[in-house]
């Protein structure tokens, strides 16, 4: 017989090895730290839901009455105010929304101008308990084989009828959400800086049914929130929802405060809808930037009020754009969801677009052999030194600017693969001489940043334009790295803040084959059997594998900022968006977020743990609306990782 | 000035020139002998269609009036008697079709049991002329930016009512489609062995509006009337259609008689529904064989009534399977739409799945480490020495065979990666050894074969079983070849008659990652930066390329019935599986209709005039609800060929 000190010692013990050996569940990213229980709680609309001791008003139904995927229905919509744009345009009223889609952004009404951390977070709750309570999410397929009644709790009772409160029918129900926010949230808390805004919160689910929700902010509310959801399942037996793990007691924030998607609208033309989807799914994973590339050489879709013309020619449609009130609308709508959108109009290269209304501004527009001039076809780049060219960006950036600054606190002006021969071409210039170049560039770099500091925005840009072309930027810009290999030690040995998408990892369109055309002949012969120019394709494990700090010291991890997946569109469009980012954006976003290692370890996060995580994400934004690729096929999200893994 | 006579033969250089050099617009897979006017042709429902001599009623109405993407909403149904199951599945009456999804198959009912080729056609016209009658299809992405006015052709007078035939409002209508079928329908035309049906047609429009379809059989009219429906567009200025190509004269007959794809639906779930709309997806590509490969040691989905453990323990879910109506309402719709539906059941390894319910009859199911036993998990093989395993087939295929038989020529007892050491787990041979286990193989071959045969059925086996196990085969029995190489060279050399599906052209599921998990440690540094197996991609240019009769001779050329692209589902599902497969089994069918050779220069074909055919036939299959990748982006799409071409 055992002493009872020691039986509890071993108790103690093989807690803490149950805890450091199951697989963290459910919830995506992985908290930084997060312990579960095995009590099952029922969630319902009777809920109680506080915001620092005050009532929160909710959308007390599930907001869309279970429609089948592709099906239409109506949409019940809390009374908040909707945004005049967003009714307009999906043909909404104040209190009922015809849908047209299975997107649940359809719900995520805008409410107007003026928000206070009060509403945001109002709207979090409604979204994130609606979220709840209209899922169909039954996990069959991530336990055993017809087993799943070994999961789900016991239903007892009947299936229908408002329950009260508390145990009837067997069933306990989690009867409080108590949200607590210890700071005042400030102006810069919905358009941070990297590093202003504490996205922190502490998440506990007591066994007797009272939720506890603690953060910083209110964006930090919302990430809690999101965790929340991720605890619960449908009920195989009824519309019902528990969660199966009280108690929890999850503490979590994030490792990098800049976590983001670059979306191309130049290359293909995206709906507002599907920004507003991608939004939905990036605070599913907790990303938070949202690099709209909005313009570029094959198109311009960026409505200009003092200049129409451009976007008039420059659209591959003139009736496909972006008009002010979809960008304001797209903005707000990341910021009451703690994702941040911001706006890339790329330059001095990749501006070729603009040709199509002022031709005078613009050398080497969609000129041939395009390699001589440019990465891809079209080509197109400003004239570097031409006073019309400073003009039009006058006239663009007193038009644009104002609009998009309350919204967000960057600006980015691009500045990749510029190359150099265009200016041959420049009747002003006619050099592809660096020192005849550099100086030019210099100049025109420096007079955007001032613009752009000037409506209050920190300048983003491309490595190349401090890199390769040597211009001198200021300490505030933040330098966007795309080339992989020692790019992001050298920028951060040089101190720039940057942002990491190391092509190698990063760039989600590789992969897939060449979309250029190789006419029978010598290009046939050379380029057969017609790999892309990033081949192979970036697979979740290798992305998973990667951390932008690597080798690098302390004080240069600092300036990682974070990193963004790049989403480039030669061949990628709305129909296929979807597939293409999800879930590979989510194996980044948690090694944004939390990190490829385990804390408990120190050691890399063994896939075996990884993947039926991912599993259940993906299966988790399916149910919600975004056609994310599967991870494993059903019978390994079924079995044990083990059983679907290389044994060495 | 030209003498007449001289300006008469230079037109026609002129018009030769132009036939040649001008790309074959507005179909694909691109017709044996094409030539086209530019003359528009408006299409209205007033057409009157004829078969051979008689009126057709064909569904008078767009079938289902212009619902946008994702809506619901309530179709015609032409009064043919529509099958119980369909009817019972998806809740529509006999007149009357409330369809859940955006997909065209909606409006294929399917007649009852009985059919005659006047039904064929009927349905045919049916779907072909309210295709082409509720289509959205304006092709503004496929012209010049800003120019579609340029392409279409003027609409004058009002957009509504009515309007009669003739060119009321200066309109020129087609007035009359008349269908001549040169010779009937046998039984064999609807169940054909490769060569058994004529799918040839001739095609001609002339220019005052009248339209001729000659063919041979039945499922030659229904490839004629797929093209006749790629030839046409739906004006931007409503709801008007028009053909802008008259006269139009194509000759039209295919190179290969089998011309498929492998559909998995035993590694992961496929709906009836997705089944139905592959089948609508190949008919718009002349693909006229589904394979479906149904069950796998990973899962059972197939019903068999008189085993109704074996699907109720082996599905993933016991509701996901595929019941004999389901079954048999595959095969008819395929039927209907001249694709032969057919299944495989793997065996005798690839069969783990039956273990689940007759664990007596398996060896080595999940035995780990896999890659002993397996090619992947689960492992699983039937014992190749008892009596046991005999009985259980015997009852399947009692069961099973007279189901299909009537709708197919084939069956396929897969046969592929059977590995000698499961034999060793058996306690009735207990060993690894070919002299032990070939004579084994060989009789339980014969055994499996005679009775396919017996159900009037012909044999399909994967290479393995004749060359790795130099099993003797039958002389009717068609060969599946995946492994490349050599492989259908040596095959065809041997005098098999060979399906093509080389691994390194054909599997569309390559080149996207592991999905096996890799532990920390040896797996993990081994597998890095873990490609899978068949890496790379296999994209569409690539796939263009290849000819399954290169390198044969003209009587090994005459073996190769065909091909099939394969579509492995280990992390492929219904959200993914559409982008997967198309456009690139759209690239092979053409290989596969008409070759990778203009047939007029006897040249490879160039991508420049392959890929605008193939990026508008994309977007006919997403304005058709089909989720296909792009082609390429807009801008190549609206620019010239060699706007996007890489210039040498």
């Amino acid at each position: 017989m055992f002493s009872s000190s020691s039986s509890l010692a071993s108790a103690i013990l093989l807690l803490l090895l149950l805890l450091l050996t199951s697989p963290v569940s459910a919830v995506w990213p992985a908290p930084q730290s997060f312990s579960k229980g095995n009590t099952a709680l029922y969630l319902h609309q009777n809920i109680k839901v506080t915001y620092n001791g005050g009532f929160v008003r909710w959308s007390p139904l599930p907001v869309c009455p279970s429609p089948a995927p592709g099906s239409a229905g109506t949409c019940f919509i809390p009374d908040f105010e909707i945004m005049e744009e967003y009714r307009h345009k999906y043909g909404d009223t104040k209190t009922n929304f015809t849908f047209q889609t299975q997107l649940p952004y359809t719900y995520g009404y805008v409410p107007a101008d003026s928000f206070s951390s009060r509403e945001i977070v109002q709207a979090g709750v409604s979204r994130a308990l609606g979220s709840i309570l209209s899922s169909e999410f039954v996990p069959w397929m991530l336990y055993k084989r017809n087993k799943l009644s070994e999961f789900e709790p016991p239903l007892h009772g009947g299936h229908h009828g408002r329950d009260a409160e508390g145990a009837e029918g067997g069933r306990k129900w989690l009867t409080t959400l108590e949200i607590f926010q210890k700071t005042k949230d400030t102006k810069n808390t919905f358009k941070p800086l990297a590093g202003e805004v504490d996205e922190s919160y502490n998440l506990t689910i007591s066994k007797d049914g009272a939720a506890k929700l603690t953060a910083v902010s209110s964006v930090g509310v919302l990430r809690g929130l999101e965790t929340f959801v991720q605890l619960f399942y449908r009920h195989s037996g009824g519309a019902f929802w528990y969660t199966p793990y009280a108690p929890v007691d999850i503490k979590d924030w994030a490792r990098f405060p800049h976590r983001g998607i670059l979306m191309d609208t130049a290359r293909n033309w995206f709906d507002v809808k599907d920004i507003l989807r991608t939004i939905d799914a990036m605070t599913w994973n907790k990303l938070n930037r949202l690099h709209v590339h909005v313009t570029d050489s094959q198109s311009w879709p960026l409505e200009i009020r003092s200049m129409p013309e451009v976007a008039k020619q420059g659209a591959y449609r003139p009736d496909l754009t972006y008009k002010p009130g979809d960008i304001e609308m797209i903005q707000k709508y990341g910021l009451h969801r703690g994702v941040q959108v911001y706006f890339e109009i790329d330059m001095p290269g990749h501006i070729g677009s603009v040709a199509l209304s002022h031709p005078e501004l613009i050398v080497a527009y969609n000129e041939q052999p395009y390699w001589w001039w440019c990465a891809e076809p079209p080509c197109g780049a400003f004239k570097l030194n031409d006073n019309r060219v400073d003009k039009f960006l006058d006239k663009l950036w007193d038009d644009l600017l104002p609009r998009v600054a309350p919204y967000t606190a960057y600006f980015h002006t691009g500045g990749d693969e510029l190359n150099a021969n265009d200016s041959m071409l420049d009747e002003g210039i006619r050099s592809n001489k660096s020192e005849v170049l550099q100086p030019l560039l210099q100049k025109f770099i420096d007079k955007q940043h001032a613009r752009i500091r000037k409506a209050g925005l920190t300048p983003m840009t491309w490595e190349e334009i401090p890199v390769d072309w040597n211009v001198t930027i200021g300490k505030d810009v933040v330098v966007q790295s795309w080339l992989g290999g020692d790019s992001v030690k050298d920028l951060t040995a040089k101190g720039h803040k940057v942002i990491d998408s190391n092509y190698n990892y990063l760039y989600l369109d590789c992969g897939r084959g060449q979309w250029i055309n190789m006419d029978n002949g010598v290009a046939f012969e050379t380029f057969f059997p017609f790999p892309d120019w990033c081949d192979p394709y970036k697979n979740w494990r290798l992305i998973y594998t990667y951390d932008p700090t690597t080798n690098l010291t302390v004080e240069q991890a600092k300036l990682v900022l974070g990193g963004e997946v790049a989403v480039w569109a030669e061949t990628i469009d709305p129909v296929t968006f979807d597939s293409i980012v999800w879930p590979r954006a989510s194996a980044a976003g948690e090694v944004w977020w939390s990190g490829n290692v385990d804390p408990a370890t120190g050691q890399n996060r063994s896939q075996l743990e990884v993947t039926p995580r991912l599993a259940e994400m993906r299966e988790r934004m399916v149910a919600r609306g975004v056609r994310s690729s599967p991870v494993q096929m059903i019978f390994c999200t079924q079995a044990t990782p083990e059983e679907c893994s290389y044994p060495m």
